[in-house]
């Protein structure tokens, strides 16, 4: 099978046979950066722009590590230093990088929608690197590798997602992409946090964090996002972890024996999670941050038109 | 012909020969940004600083695309990252960078001749990307490569440059560089964004930009600098706009059939130009930027001692 | 030999011979730096991730150089870019750099001892740029080649370190590398620059800078750091100049026909060294700088585990 999608937007628009083929990329990318040299010409000559509105670290290094393990040439533009301070519009701005032959445009934007927007207009492939509260594609691929990697399959398993589902666009992307791909999703969290009518998307959701663990096989643990929450939905941070953090002992009394436990990080040790548990033998949050990389080596190659078997170059 | 500049500080020390030289070399360049695999390996080796004092994405985007693609390593320093604020000199620091073995400095900085004071002072090769209101060869050399593209020539072309040209370096450049190699610059824009005397530069000026979009080959628009102006010189962006912008119904009644427009960018749309002529038929203002990584590449690969023929490697 | 070491942490922990090793191979890769294709594919394919939680432009700027000159990818992350501002822990923020399968992380933190508590924890190489107060091994090893470079060894040579020994981590980096290879290191600086009990490092101190001069083989000359002090220490910068500044008169008077004068850099000019000295013959201040490439490029070479010999790559 042919990949023919020029832009990765959000799970919503890609089809299962899209996903899974992004995953058996993502495996044998993985393969590359365990070697020694991590590095195949695969890319060489694409220029890859990494065009960030908002802060991250982890998401853009990710991806510059995945450009340069492909041997693209990947330049990173960041709001602070970009043309917007004299007042251009983000689709000028896109326009010029695209001018420049960029072939693919990775963009974090605090606007939902905004890659959408670029996508339409631009000829260069665009993926979102995450969307205000909307979407973050390559998260939801990479946790769904990571499943996938421990569980064999995605069919039929159990995925609670914990925490702040309201403000979380890695959660929208994980519901979207587990259920199209079989999983039921159980959503937990603050009756504040979780936005009324999510069961149409064909979850369920509950308000007991131990109803959402129990036969769970899968806990995804959301971070409570204190620069975005300012203080209001929940009284302290010690309160949310005694009602909804994810304690050793809470998970020995109601979680499955192999249950595996994710978050998409940075960690707020203490508050969504126990650090017993985020470093626990059932965490596999390393293990995300490692697949990240796989995926979007993946997304890259496969945007880029790639159809050759990657690890073979 | 050989080029044998050291380094590429502005238009007014460039020869008709050298210039040529620069925009044959740019044409071949930009073949290379137009393959699928956009990388030669010519500057393999060579260290490139970016060196900028002053916030820029796409000029240091573009020349660090420029290195990128001729397989260069390329290093970016900003001002505010930088030793200054430990209170070093600029040429302490321009020094370490040629301690340091770089080939090339590229350089923008708020004060005019910074770079050329450099220049004197090192062995490695400089090229001035903007200081204060004095010079911009490699926005000039790009305006003229676009010219020359469409137009064939840049002998005898009316080229009329529009709006503060008191601020502008691209201006000055613009000026200088047109002007030598044999077309005709008339200036328009509001008395106190002209400088008085600057006729003696071989430019015609007239106040009223109807006349001097009459017969013009090329129409270049400059951009507002909002941040320089702190709003004295015009009373509103509005009543700018009516009087000095570019409007579709101004271009209709004045202009030639087969006119060029330019804007350096970022463009203020609706302010110096309207979005129906920065976006129309005439427009040729991404070109401008496809075209100014095909102008760095030729100046990294000329002060670099570069004469073999590029496309060829 | 071969290297053993999985991290560079202080000069304390490593030995004569790991000394010795470091300064052969340095010199080894000075040489690649003076070819004009100053790259060799030694690190082809190794993942450098330069980590630098405080300012720094010459020091980051020099690693990356030298991983670059090796062709390694070398990625940048600073403090203000990073998930700190979210919140998460240092060790969180390694921990996932590791996991992107990172090779070698270079870090700077304004704590000392972070380097140390990285390095314990993580599986890939650690490489110290300078921690706190502590150390700063890789510009107390560039000074050491420098030294070697041009007194052919630094066995019983006399070393004076002239300034705020208090506050400088180079001063203890220099100090517990140039006794450890047998040279007698002599400090002067104002009675309050110096930490009580110092001697125990086998130094001797002096507070009359002429003293300390005499008879010195090399003059190491600190930067006042006025960001640090707050001005309570020296009066003024004037005086300071006057009672511990290297002027070239005081040089004339005291110092041997061929000393040797460094600095770390960056200077403040005219407080603790005068720019005639700076900039005069016995100064080697630039070739510190060259050298802290070669420097960078054999740890970076060393900690990968290389045990080619380098130049023939």
């Amino acid at each position: 099978m042919q990949f023919v999608k020029k832009d990765i937007l959000d799970m919503a628009s890609l089809s299962v046979e899209e996903i899974s083929l992004i995953l058996d990329t993502a495996d044998r990318m993985k393969e590359i950066s365990e070697r020694p040299v991590k590095k195949v010409p695969t890319l060489r000559g694409r220029t890859i722009v990494l065009f960030f509105y908002e802060a991250s670290t982890r998401t853009r290094t990710s991806f510059d590590i995945a450009a340069k393990r492909l041997s693209a040439d990947s330049i990173s533009i960041s709001a602070s230093t970009s043309s917007m301070v004299k007042g251009e519009t983000l689709i000028d701005t896109a326009r010029n990088i695209e001018a420049m032959n960029a072939d693919v445009i990775v963009m974090r934007h605090s606007s939902s929608g905004a890659p959408h927007m670029l996508a339409k207009r631009l000829k260069a492939s665009v993926i979102n690197a995450g969307d205000g509260t909307h979407a973050h594609p390559s998260q939801a691929l990479l946790d769904m590798m990571t499943v996938r990697e421990n569980k064999g399959t995605l069919r039929d398993l159990r995925i609670a997602i914990i925490g702040d589902i309201s403000h979380s666009r890695v959660a929208r992307s994980d519901i979207a992409g587990f259920t199209k791909m079989g999983a039921d999703v159980v959503l937990a969290g603050p009756p504040t946090m979780i936005p009324r009518g999510i069961e149409t998307l064909g979850v369920s959701v509950v308000h007991n964090i131990d109803n959402a663990i129990h036969g769970a096989d899968v806990i995804m643990m959301l971070r409570i996002q204190k620069e975005r929450q300012k203080g209001f939905l929940f009284s302290t941070e010690r309160e949310y972890a005694r009602v909804f953090g994810l304690s050793k002992e809470r998970l020995r009394k109601h979680a499955k024996d192999d249950v595996l436990i994710m978050h998409p990080g940075p960690v707020n040790r203490g508050v969504e999670i126990s650090p017993d548990v985020a470093d626990g033998p059932y965490s596999v949050i390393l293990d995300q941050v490692t697949n990240g990389v796989a995926v979007r080596m993946a997304l890259l190659y496969l945007v880029s038109g790639g159809v050759r078997n990657a690890s073979s170059d």
